[in-house]
């Protein structure tokens, strides 16, 4: 018998929470987040009647060339194939010349480190660059994580709005939200969850601003280009990348969109070959250590070992494109006020009545769920991902269409 | 053209590194490790003529079970099959009705975190319990990296050494390690390196020294049971787990150790059914928002659908306690002083000479690959790990015999 037992001693004492303070933390910038996927309740067993427009996840079975890479990856060819594997030679030299031809930059195998998706490369750079009650700025609205991340690592985020009417980089703002603390400012493009995909011009005058901060503050402020979307744009439209403009950036970058398989993890952090030498050995050398403290946050084998049979396989550009055409010219014609995205899967607007989680309740009721923008600290906006499929953009336009006099 | 470019800028102001203090101080932690694996030389491009004793990394095919869990695990059979994947509801009432079986504990499902292998269940705990400045007790030997991921928590790892010549847990050494900012203390058993498996009685009297010392200090201390080799037992020799007397009491496990597949991540973190039901409550909604907020630490997809098919899939034990046998015995009769283990798959003892680097190095020589015990902080021992082949054991005896005089 347990010489302790449940009832011989108090909870914890004085009343206190076990949770650290950093994680209560984390969780405080969660909190939006479970709401919601509590409030939908269909996580868990899907409703094969709700018209999902909430997060970037498959409706459809997953690309047949992703489950082709998979089974390859699956089937052991060498003693190794399942031991541990960090940053491996094969996967980061080839990642090293892909990203090199479709950015146009000299990247080098041993800047890239390899993780488990965007998010495991996200939270390298905050731990690597940044100690507790370092600042890191961020876009707003924005990915609603990098906030939970950086509390975690005990790193404060400052908000840098965007323009609320074009949803541009606000310069001024971002130079606002620098401090002697500023560590990093993060920078999203194609933008979740506008859709922008920003220009070469804009990345000249932020770097402009970024090298006179740094000196006006004695310390290198770097610049980290969350480019997951970089493969999903529209109209053509070209893609670039701040790496080319500033040399202190980090790229990171997941195949979880691509592939829409978030469920398989598989994205790196690079270095810019722009920045200076010292600096690239110094964050190469702490970027593996970073990694295995931070608790093996390399991909899987499978994943490293599918790196080039992925390298061309891709959701349907083209459909989401089409879908992002029907849903926004529709909604746009019954008076929606939306962002045209330039590229992501997702779509922005205003919610009809300004209230987002009553806008978003409303349709729930009607089977049809969409992202309310509290979660981007946008309460008056919204978002749609268009991984929806066809049939439930079909069967949603009715909701959307009565929703568009909500609250009016 | 870039704005800035290379030559246009220091590489830091002042000099300075751009690596965090956080990650400077875990890589300190690592210094050894990485060394000895730029020593080694030989993890890219395996030599076949290397008797590999160094890790626990597979040296044979994988296991056909392990194999065919994963080819079914890569086959879609449904639309979300890759979508996001947390602590799954499947998996986890699964691990927590085995989990029951095997510790004769009524573990409940929501009590069990999914992980990305045991680093990641540590790494949980270790963010979820400890905020920057706590201190956490670590057995000394012990694993290599329990220490830098303390350091890159911020949190600090406080030595308490194994009896020198039992490798008994030292009650003693463990209250004197604890001190008002005390969150943790870690035990491993079975135990890396030494074998060693402790048994109910120690558990009972360091409930009982946890209890005691928490009421002193006003904080609860808990304990992290970390458990990867619980199912590598040699001899018939029990498995006891503090869980059961300890209500505070936090379990991780790894199947890296039993599939002998680090490389494919699948670990939890699981609470004791024992611990009220306020901290279990303030500890499950806590474990979500940190996995999140640490990099989406959750298996992947893939790993989640395999947990059931992988509950039977083993290395074989047998065959382990077999080359236990003869590398025990023959080195022993050779007068290596060494301890005979219990479970997990090494071998400890002390190194000839009492300079495990140079010992490691005369054998490096001789194409026999040891770790020496200053990875372990125990510089005058030698860890030996008995996944290597019985071909490499035959061929590695007569070297093992001349370093039997080593230094003498």
């Amino acid at each position: 018998m347990p010489e302790t037992t449940r009832s011989s001693a108090p909870d914890d004492f004085a009343g206190r929470s076990p949770v650290s303070a950093r994680s209560a933390a984390a969780a405080r910038e969660t909190a939006d987040l479970e709401a919601f996927i509590a409030s939908a309740g269909t996580f868990d067993a899907p409703d094969p009647d709700l018209n999902d427009f909430s997060f970037g996840n498959p409706h459809e079975m997953p690309l047949q060339g992703l489950v082709d890479a998979l089974r390859r990856g699956a089937e052991p060819r060498s003693i190794d194939w399942f031991a541990y594997k960090a940053s491996e030679d094969a996967p980061r030299a080839f990642l090293a010349e892909s990203l090199s031809r479709e950015l146009s930059l000299p990247f080098e195998p041993q800047d890239v480190a390899l993780t488990a998706g965007a998010f495991g490369a996200i939270g390298l750079a905050f731990h690597l660059l940044t100690d507790p009650g370092d600042e890191v700025v961020i876009p707003v609205p924005g990915w609603f994580l990098y906030a939970p991340i950086l509390r975690q690592a005990g790193a404060i985020p400052v908000e840098a709005s965007l323009d609320p009417v074009t949803w541009d980089i606000d310069l001024d703002a971002i130079e606002a939200a620098i401090t002697p603390r500023t560590r990093i400012v993060v920078v999203n493009s194609p933008h979740n969850p506008t859709g922008r995909v920003y220009g070469p011009e804009i990345w000249t005058r932020l770097a402009g601003l970024l090298e006179r901060a740094s000196a006006r503050i004695g310390r290198r402020i770097f610049l980290l280009s969350d480019e997951p979307y970089r493969r999903i744009r529209f109209d053509g439209v070209d893609f670039a990348s701040p790496a080319a403009h500033y040399p202190w950036t980090l790229i990171d970058y997941s195949y979880g969109k691509v592939l829409l398989a978030p469920g398989q993890r598989l994205g790196y952090l690079a270095l810019s070959p722009l920045m200076p030498d010292s600096d690239r050995a110094a964050l190469r050398a702490g970027a593996f250590s970073t990694q295995v403290s931070l608790g093996w946050t390399f991909p899987e084998a499978i994943m490293q070992h599918s790196v080039e049979a992925l390298e061309s396989v891709s959701i349907d550009v083209a459909e989401i494109e089409a879908k992002r055409d029907v849903l926004f010219e529709s909604l746009t014609s019954w008076g929606y006020d939306l962002v045209r995205p330039e590229g992501t899967f997702y779509l922005w607007g205003a919610a009809p009545g300004g209230d987002s989680v009553a806008f978003a309740e409303w349709m729930r009721a009607k089977s049809v769920l969409i992202l309310p923008g509290t979660l981007f600290h946008r309460p008056a906006h919204f978002r749609l991902s268009l991984t929806a499929t066809r049939q439930m953009i079909e069967r949603a336009l009715p909701a959307f269409e009565a929703g568009a006099r909500f609250g009016a």
